[in-house]
């Protein structure tokens, strides 16, 4: 396989920010979004801005973990499929049955799972053990105390932490937060992130297509990556390379976006970088070269009045999808108080040879195979190929100090969503 | 570390169904959802029911991969950093400048990244190599024809295969369908998923708790892993042990979902099975214990006049999150035309001992640190333990066959979404 990288003129490593220089720099301007109360439902894939402690044991009563028999556990005592012990059955408890029920000796109570643990009793034994008796019931098992028996706290005791300031409220953490009784919590709610294309040449999908023109793909895909990131997402159709498209199109997303995004527009060079002369005059962005292949090119600084974060992201569409990965990805953690947040990674033999610039980090489409543990890098690596995009599920890096890998080589990936 | 498994009591292997024949009963009775033309934006998540085919070739035509001087690469025969060639600037073409620019020798155009080759040059020479001259230009660089250009149907031919019937639309893929100007595509949607949790014992998360009750945690739960899983999913609060509230509870939702799920009320035996008494008046739902742990109960069928699925999850919080992410996963999976959605799953070492009931797959919850390949067990496995919930990010596999796995065995991990 060959595995075609950009075009490497003059760009010599020292005139680079490295990635974590630059990672560093972001996270210096961002602060995390103000905490809010959500319902629960409206809280999923946010992030808690507040410890979750339980108001009461968990379970909140000792209950049973089976469907059978609530009885005294000494009452079992010597009994066996071949040899079984009789019980007055004197009635039944159910799960969520609010009643005041007790076993004497002697006797026992039908009892379902969940169902709160009788007075007296100290046991359960299940269905499976017994004759399955209404009346009385023949038990095949001696069981001891607690047999069966779930009791209150042993999943947490009241006041233990069980979520902590931080956390992603995913479906699990739903769960242990509506377990504990809570229809609301504090969160730092999903940004809202607003995403805009620039550019002259761009048209929108399903128009026709004028000579030298092409089909805006960026702003679908950054705000289809900022949605899959648990963001609330926008898109701005594309904005022609004029200031005065571009200003009142900005201005009007800073009301209600908590982070911009734009790509296209911020080469290092020349009359037509519109969108940098006009950022400019909103806030403080810095552009800089950072060692990274594809994403040389990188924007990033803050706009109006909130110093509302925003990222100037190259125009190539693979640059655009990775810069978001590296660094939009860690912006937007901040903002839910998670500045730490990043694609996982794993280890993997390489199947084929890769080229990477000298002093850059490339991130290189391949598809990891986590069954074997390998990973092939895609042919097609420009930085404009889009079509490859469509089949990589992970991104090879490459490191500063590599600039070959070959096959059976380690290397580390990027996990893609 | 010790790890608690459940109660295991007179449940013979040979009673059980096995996981893979249970999921192949469900997928049996699966159809994919009818396709349908979805916008840009509202495919995402969805999967594709079409090939989607380059209408054009990409690029759609010659264009430069960089800022520079598009000119005849002849002209630059000699030209080194000591030795420039100048020739001569007649104007400039930027991206999306549709008028027609030629190139003679001798002569050259400013040129940006995207914009069209103008006629007669066959070369870039980045900007980085010249002097960035405006009316005539140094040029130090002797390049090849090709050089920094991008060829129309470099990346894809026309006609040639962008996405395959069956690819999930992720931002990558919403990218490079909007490249190939693709507007809407034919997809099978996102799945409308019902949830309802039953039973007499639960409460609405935020109200009071009498004695013998708990908090509904499971509808909350499996409404936010459906959506986690790409679905449209409604919940519809604890409904109670009653006949006559869960039929029109279960019609109702019939008018609008794809899938159904239920959880709770299902367990192997007793009066108290409302639920299952109940849906089977609706249609065929088979309930059958099948050799897992947690998650042995199992029900699934197809009611009402669509033959819509519905699934009946046990009511323990982790039983049920377990039976989503085995059984409901592939189920949805199949809806969208991909039977074989599955968790993703990676090999590590396990850090603790594990115990796992004979002729039974168990599933404990975990940590997964994907650094070192290691997968640490949480402790509090049984199945009503919810608080181990929030801080497992992966399922221990342990296969049928073990009853004992023990620190440094290889295990196959399922990573949680």
């Amino acid at each position: 396989m060959t595995t075609e990288v950009g075009h490497h003129h003059s760009v010599s490593a020292k005139d680079l920010v490295s990635i974590d220089a630059h990672r560093a720099d972001i996270l210096d301007r961002i602060r995390p979004l103000p905490p809010t109360q959500l319902g629960i439902t409206e809280a999923e894939g946010s992030v808690l801005a507040e410890d979750i402690t339980a108001s009461r044991p968990l379970p909140p009563f000792d209950n049973s973990a089976m469907d059978g028999y609530a009885l005294i556990a000494a009452d079992t005592a010597g009994a066996a499929k071949d040899a079984p012990v009789t019980l007055r059955v004197t009635g039944e408890v159910a799960a969520g049955d609010t009643g005041a029920y007790a076993v004497t000796p002697g006797t026992c109570l039908r009892i379902t799972t969940g169902a709160k643990l009788p007075g007296g009793a100290d046991a359960i034994v299940p269905v499976e053990e017994t004759d399955g008796g209404i009346a009385q019931v023949a038990i095949r098992l001696a069981v001891e105390p607690g047999h069966a028996v779930r009791y209150s706290g042993g999943d947490a005791r009241e006041g233990d932490v069980l979520l902590a300031r931080g956390t992603r409220l995913g479906p699990m953490q739903i769960a242990v937060l509506a377990s504990s009784g809570r229809a609301r919590a504090e969160v730092f709610p999903r940004p809202r992130v607003a995403v805009f294309s620039t550019g002259d040449e761009l048209t929108e999908p399903g128009q026709p297509l004028a000579p030298g023109k092409i089909w805006d793909s960026n702003s679908f895909m950054l705000a289809a990556a900022a949605r899959e990131a648990g963001c609330l997402a926008f898109r701005h159709g594309p904005v022609p390379d004029d200031p005065r498209e571009i200003l009142p199109a900005i201005e009007h997303q800073l009301l209600r976006a908590d982070l911009l995004i734009t790509s296209g527009g911020v080469s290092m060079g020349g009359e037509h970088d519109v969108v940098k002369d006009t950022l400019s005059r909103l806030g403080t962005i810095q552009f800089r070269k950072v060692a990274m292949q594809p994403g040389m090119p990188q924007g990033f600084g803050t706009i109006g009045e909130d110093s509302t974060p925003i990222f100037t992201l190259p125009g190539n569409p693979v640059s655009a999808y990775v810069s978001f990965q590296i660094f939009v990805l860690t912006a937007l953690g901040a903002l839910q108080g998670q500045p730490d947040r990043q694609l996982p990674s794993v280890q993997a033999t390489v199947t084929g040879p890769l080229r990477s610039p000298p002093g850059r980090r490339s991130y290189m489409r391949g598809v990891l195979n986590r069954a074997d543990g390998t990973v092939a890098p895609l042919s097609g690596q420009g930085s404009h190929q889009v079509a490859t995009l469509g089949r990589a599920n992970a991104l090879i890096v490459v490191p500063e100090w590599a600039v070959h890998m070959k096959e059976g080589d380690d290397v580390e990936v990027l996990c893609l969503p």
